[in-house]
């Protein structure tokens, strides 16, 4: 019988979708071009639908690709081997909510812009911001960060159970309430950042944190990439723990000023946030004024007052909009590292270069606090996607060279799959090695994460 | 050949000790009476003597427990099962210092006081503060936290990379120097917190924080268990960022003023300790003022100079010492779970009814900011061992009941192997795979961490 058929019967025909539409919408992700059509999409609405799915996939032997919000910009959700494409999106609910406990537990494919809204009303918020409207789901399957991470780390730090379901089926409860355990091995960080390998998780309980009584923002145009990251580095080195930081490049303000009529300088920008009582933010606020001034920075702007912080961070909001609007047509490829701390000047600096030398327009926007950062690359036919993936790979072996990582937050997804050997060394083949205990037939999101081992 | 006589032709005999002291020593941990003699004292020198002894030990068969600082509450480094005692505490060095990538790689027997005496000079701190002079391999091995938890996270929150030979004798290197990753499975993560059932670990790169400018420390005296630890429900529930939160009960206070000649009040106890600039901390000691003030608290003193900070501490740390000699000659049981925040105030409550009810003399000493508290019991003989292990089952199967953990820092060990199942379900299934794959012999600290599997 025909995959969509035994599917059909098996969970009913208004689960299954095998029309063009729906196979065309599940054939890509963003920013990555080159797409591949699911033999059917599958919309599991329950954690015993998706182990039906996935106890019938391992039988059969048929690929299952997850995505929910598929807002990956890797190629995670790209099902590049056919088969299923389990689109998670009903399972979308808060199942329970225990703002006593600073937890809330969720379905897979609630945004976490949701999750905020629910929880706010309670002063607690969920602090991982990694922008889009991604999914909890693909946020722990990836431990996405994004701009608050200096402060409040990544997603995984926030995971305090899971519910998963193994490729063969078994439905595993991972974790527990408590805010910290030394019991078991810690499976919750196993699934985190797997990328679906591993198996589809099914439900989590996120701890929530407090929302600070007060916020400061601050933006500081810096003469150049180096002075702007040295700043930086000894912010980080000082112990100023702030909520954010952010770097942006001259090009893309340029691009925000053209696309939203503002004049902002037009100059290597950090924007700052910091998080608090109001004492307390305002004696940071004059370290970093310190320490920007001592960097070279030829301003320093800061606010507490809410109107005025969203004006001093309109440039980073508007920055990937603005910087799409300026390159209409035009094909993105969008690339992560994270080095250490004191590398980042010499990082940003060569990435910038290299782009520079080969005529290639790039965007930096970087959580420069975590020693992370990412170009957009705008590229027009082939020749000048062989230029990029040039400047990608130079950029990431750099990042190796220095002790640093290939990815530190979009993940691998295809992309960064070429790296993994280098990165990783004799540890790829533990990680191989439990990938095939997992999953014996190789079912889960093939193709991503880890290399295929080579046979012995 | 005799397994001493094989070690010493393949390591030297400088590295192997079977003298009766030195097995003597090597058979019991602190906390944990019955001890296993182990055949062999082995002192490795370098990763690859480590490799070395492992793959010797899977061809042959023969039982590893590995063991630094021995300051293990939970039998970890009890030679159960006889063979080798693994002693690390020849590999006690810094690697390699690097204050402007604010982390440090050390060897695993180095202990967390002698890293912090290390980076003290560069303005950063390593913030896990476990008590004893625990190794930082063995924090890494039972993910280890203490009284700084509420703050700072665990011993894991801060490992960046290990080094680790597999029970085959393999060396892996897991993790990077990037403060994030998205790279790969999450191996360190596994490692941490196996205690040493997965392998042994030879490196580890510690990620460092800043020293906080200031500090401010507190101690709030209040009526009773409950009023105590709803205060501290309350006080993270309004998003403080309180550096330590620690409960000690009326019985250890009067412990205490026996024991130094002090007069403080014998109430349940809340001491608190602040970290950040002068402004900011005097804001949060005011809220915590207010807060108390609404619970109940009978006193609210506090102070920033040094020396009156230690003085108002001055009984959280001289507790266990002062415990111990109230009870001259009796052997000590010291237990932890940890529950969900707001279940705090019931379950130190009910354990101390408990006790009460079955006549033991009980301390209660709680990192209650985490939902974490321990009991230390004293027994006479076997009697009342027999009546303290059932107030250790009875909290923690109630810790169960409510979401909690069996364990929240001192890992699981031997005592705690019978929870095992109740805790984690089906997902014990999956962590004994993962140790059969990683360790086909069993070799690696047999019958601690995991229930052996049931054949099927």
């Amino acid at each position: 019988m025909a995959i969509a058929d035994a599917l059909s019967l098996l969970l009913g025909a208004d689960r299954i979708d095998t029309t063009a539409a729906a196979l065309t919408q599940h054939s890509r992700g963003e920013s990555y071009a080159a797409g591949v059509m699911p033999e059917v999409v599958v919309y599991p609405q329950s954690t015993d639908e998706v182990s039906k799915v996935l106890r019938f996939a391992t039988e059969r032997g048929v690929p299952v690709t997850p995505v929910a919000a598929n807002s990956s910009l890797e190629g995670h959700t790209v099902p590049v081997a056919g088969g299923i494409s389990l689109d998670l999106g009903r399972l979308d609910r808060v199942l329970e909510s225990r703002p006593e406990d600073l937890l809330i537990v969720v379905q897979p494919a609630i945004t976490y812009p949701r999750v905020n809204e629910h929880v706010r009303r309670h002063g607690l918020f969920f602090p991982i911001d990694p922008g889009a409207h991604a999914s909890i789901g693909g946020m722990v399957s990836t431990n996405a960060s994004g701009t608050a991470a200096v402060r409040y780390g990544t997603t995984g730090d926030y995971v305090l159970a899971l519910e998963v379901v193994t490729p063969t089926g078994e439905v595993l409860r991972l974790g527990n309430r408590a805010r910290k355990s030394a019991s078991g091995y810690d499976l919750c960080a196993l699934f985190t950042g797997a990328e679906g390998t591993l198996g589809v998780i099914t439900e989590v309980t996120l701890r929530l944190v407090g929302l600070p009584e007060a916020a400061a923002a601050a933006r500081l145009p810096f003469p150049d990439a180096y002075s702007a990251t040295s700043f930086v580095t000894r912010l980080i080195q000082a112990g100023v723990p702030v909520a954010r930081c952010e770097l942006i490049d001259p090009i893309s303000i340029r691009a925000v000023n053209a696309y939203s009529g503002t004049a902002f300088p037009e100059e290597m920008t950090i924007f700052l946030e910091f998080h608090g009582n109001p004492a307390g933010i305002a004696a940071e606020v004059e370290i970093a004024r310190e320490l920007a001034a001592d960097a070279g920075a030829t301003a320093f702007e800061a606010a507490t007052d809410a109107g005025e912080r969203a004006r001093l961070w309109e440039a980073r909001h508007t920055m990937l909009f603005a910087a799409n609007a300026a390159h209409p047509g035009l094909d993105s490829i969008i690339t992560d590292v994270a080095v250490p701390i004191s590398e980042l000047p010499a990082a940003v600096a060569s990435a910038m270069a290299d782009c520079a030398e080969h005529g290639l327009d790039v965007h930096v926007v970087g959580h420069v606090g975590d020693g992370n950062f990412h170009l957009t690359l705008y590229v027009a036919d082939a020749a000048e996607r062989a230029l990029a993936q040039g400047v990608v790979d130079r950029m990431t072996h750099r990042a190796l060279d220095v002790g640093g990582t290939a990815t530190g937050e979009h993940g691998v997804g295809l992309r960064k799959l070429k790296y993994m050997e280098r990165e990783h060394g004799e540890a790829l083949g533990l990680m191989q090695t439990i990938k095939a205990t997992l999953d014996p037939a190789g079912i889960m999101n093939p193709g991503k994460k880890l290399p295929v081992r080579a046979p012995r």
